[in-house]
């Protein structure tokens, strides 16, 4: 099966066991069954297995996984087995905290720029990255090699921020702006909206009752 | 059908149909098509139709849906056709952007407390809220009738919150901490894992290779 038909719930549960198998890294355990990492993410054990199956063959009869090795291949797999220079573009408060997210670091990604258009936010500094001019920003994909950008404008000024993105050969955008994109086909594009989840949540809760 | 058992995609939609359609009120537009929607938000005509169907007869034949009603209806689905109070917990970087988040007031939350255990955060104010001790988070909850609280601490912190969370009877909890939170089963939890979504956008543009 090609990655790209692998199902999406199984691709996004790659993340939750690479969370998990760190844990047990830290806490030095060196195996573990699908039954334990399940329990530890509330997933079946079969669950585990399946979506583990779909990219190879990472456990051990009588042993299970071998914690470190599954999780170099998860990092490869997700393209983080090597440190990914991102860039932000919009530095409002949404990008000054992503700009200072300690977690990005820890798990990959290593922020390399950050663009906005607005004189008093230009020459700033946020978590060690100079906030510059969006027209800074082929320069800047250039010489760090990036493919991954962050918007995180007001949504009135999030299609052009993905122009300029794409215009400098940009090949992932994840998006925080509350607005569809227009792109090219050969970029991804990931919403987060932050309000929707919440949207969701007000559901899930409602749904329960 | 019962909304618990609507498939989970149908719903996260309706959040982008709600946004639409909020695009095209601002407009002056009165009337939409399933076909214009769905292009709007690069969904099917089909898809459209399919995933408001589960929830209701919203279309008219030959007009389409109307764009008022319909946004009434989806909020009313999504619980958010009255102003619901949040609360954060976890005055960070993080903490702090999300109490500033304007999208939120405009999707139907008001953010009504914040908290944190930091000594140098409790007191400070960030977009009009005051950071309080969490010892001081039941009453609030109690005082604005709160259900839903959002967890912006950092991982090692996040269950305890989410335990004082749960004690003082919230409803659903956004959990931005990458941790899997043991909560009691009437508590909805939606995670939003923002390096996992650096994660997912990395693989997507390795799997377009």
């Amino acid at each position: 099966m090609e990655w790209h038909e692998i199902p999406a719930p199984a691709v996004q549960r790659l993340s939750l066991y690479l969370r998990g198998l760190h844990e047990l890294a830290k806490d030095g355990v060196k195996k573990v069954s699908s039954r334990f990492l399940g329990k530890m993410l509330n997933i079946t054990a079969a669950q585990v297995r399946k979506d583990l199956a779909y990219f190879g063959q990472f456990g051990h009869p009588g042993v299970g996984y071998r914690v470190e090795p599954l999780m170099g291949e998860l990092r490869h797999i997700l393209g983080t087995d090597q440190t990914r220079p991102v860039v932000v573009v919009g530095a409002g408060n949404l990008g000054r905290a992503l700009l200072r997210h300690k977690e990005f670091r820890a798990r990959g990604f290593k922020l390399v720029g950050a663009f906005d258009v607005a004189p008093n936010k230009i020459g700033r500094k946020f978590g060690q990255i100079l906030v510059q001019h969006i027209n800074e920003m082929p320069k800047v994909l250039h010489e760090h090699h990036v493919k991954l950008g962050v918007i995180a404008t007001p949504p009135e000024a999030a299609q052009s921020a993905a122009d300029a993105l794409c215009a400098a050969g940009i090949k992932g955008i994840l998006n925080f702006a509350p607005t569809t994109l227009q792109t090219p086909p050969n970029v991804a594009v990931r919403p987060v909206d932050l309000a929707a989840a919440l949207e969701q949540l007000s559901f899930s809760v409602r749904a329960r009752r």
